[in-house]
């Protein structure tokens, strides 16, 4: 793998960077080679954006991090791409709000499994579900070979945190009745549709913010979180980043030339 | 390799069909890692899109072979993506117009350049350039490896076909003052804003028009096809494609609970 050393003033250095973990974690066989596709259909989404959390993600945040708080056996699920892109903040998130990390994959490898549970392990992680060795029970899905959760798990939890998932396996949670929280750049998969709770944006910055939400919303009454829950309304929220992406797009289509200027590297100047 | 089979009924079979092409390129060493994530990018804006060739982009088919038929010195620059899309497909356009195939890799491997060099080789192609044994000069790029084109080939061009094109590339070919084409399903990428002719088209969708229209083109006079070319306006273009993509997640947008039964796959029903 030759490495290219982005420049500084590359118009999509952030973007780029990240890119580079998604690819150092796909050497590391965490990630499988479909997760580098889905990570390029982010990078669009986010791109739409303006690569930035945006209002409705940060309401979706805080009810979010409201339903883990108050879940009797909240879980969260991890599969290559989320392990590669937010390793210790995920393993910081599952401590602050007492939900287990489960080890989720939609194509199961076990050197995959075994590459994810090494890298959860040396990020802190005391206890990983989910993995072979493990008591599991099957869910109905469509297809794939991700039929199984872990009886202590998914199984069990009221809530879930699926990050970066596959339409499936979330029409498959929400007919197991589990109340589902994604993080998705996409505010039209399938998974955004259907979960109960979607945070539109990217995961690199979501998490460390319901990190912080988590320390402030601890100290709140349930029923206070209760409200927060039961106020929310998902369908509202994806319309809403739906909107946000068109008012981005509406301002880029009245003047391409704008968007010459604003790319331009210098290439053409020398 | 896992290979999954995509249920008849699944909602993205196309898509996950193409991508099943991408996927057997990297395989066969012809498509960079990269080039599976920039698929992916591709993958979002298709969806955007609604997966079907608009008359915008119709209208820069016909434009762009107009341009490819009148040219005096017309190249098709060939990448790993392109050639694991579309190789029968890029062969016959350069037979109809012309104009020559060049190997352009923007992560260079030897093992990549042999596996596309085969692959083009094995669909029909006659001649080949681009490759190491051929004599080659340096052109100016902010970065990247792909830094050289074939003398006889993108150096002479007056017009070049640089489909899933990388922006530095692009900025580099318009400074060299070729006349670019380019095949893009991002509508505000430095590629697609620094050509002069953009397809805002998936790959596989906009080939075979390219080849249907050279067909009935080449009956044309060269008065014809110029006047074509004079007319055309890439950056109003560029604007029509944006706001076909806003009118569509302006439907979306109104009625997200229609997206879930759209998606419906039967799994919550089971």
């Amino acid at each position: 793998m030759v490495k290219i050393e982005v420049p500084h003033n590359h118009p999509r250095k952030v973007s780029l960077d990240i890119r580079e973990r998604i690819i150092e974690g796909h050497s590391r066989h965490e990630v499988a080679t479909a997760g580098l596709l889905a990570h390029g259909r982010g990078e669009a989404f986010d791109y739409l954006l303006g690569e930035t959390t945006n209002e409705s993600a940060k309401h979706a945040i805080q009810v979010a991090v409201a339903a883990l708080l108050t879940a009797k056996h909240p879980v969260i699920s991890v599969n290559g791409n989320v392990c590669s892109l937010v390793p210790r903040e995920i393993v910081e998130l599952s401590d602050i709000t007492g939900a287990a990390l489960e080890i989720n994959l939609f194509y199961y490898r076990k050197e995959r499994e075994d590459a994810i549970f090494r890298a959860l392990k040396s990020a802190g992680a005391n206890s990983v579900l989910g993995t072979q060795d493990r008591p599991s029970e099957t869910i109905p899905e469509l297809s794939s070979n991700r039929r199984k959760v872990d009886s202590e798990g998914i199984g069990l939890a009221d809530v879930v945190l699926v990050p970066l998932e596959d339409g499936d396996r979330t029409e498959a949670l929400k007919a197991m009745k589990k109340y589902v929280i994604t993080i998705d750049l996409n505010p039209m998969s399938r998974t955004s549709v259907y979960a109960d709770v979607t945070i539109v944006d990217n995961i690199v910055r979501a998490i460390p913010l319901m990190i912080a939400a988590a320390k402030e919303l601890r100290t709140k009454s349930e029923e206070h979180l209760q409200k927060m829950i039961s106020d929310f309304d998902n369908d509202k929220n994806l319309a809403e980043s739906i909107r946000f992406i068109i008012s981005r797009l509406e301002q880029l289509s009245t003047n391409i030339g704008l968007l010459r200027e604003k790319n331009d590297t210098g290439v053409r100047a020398s």
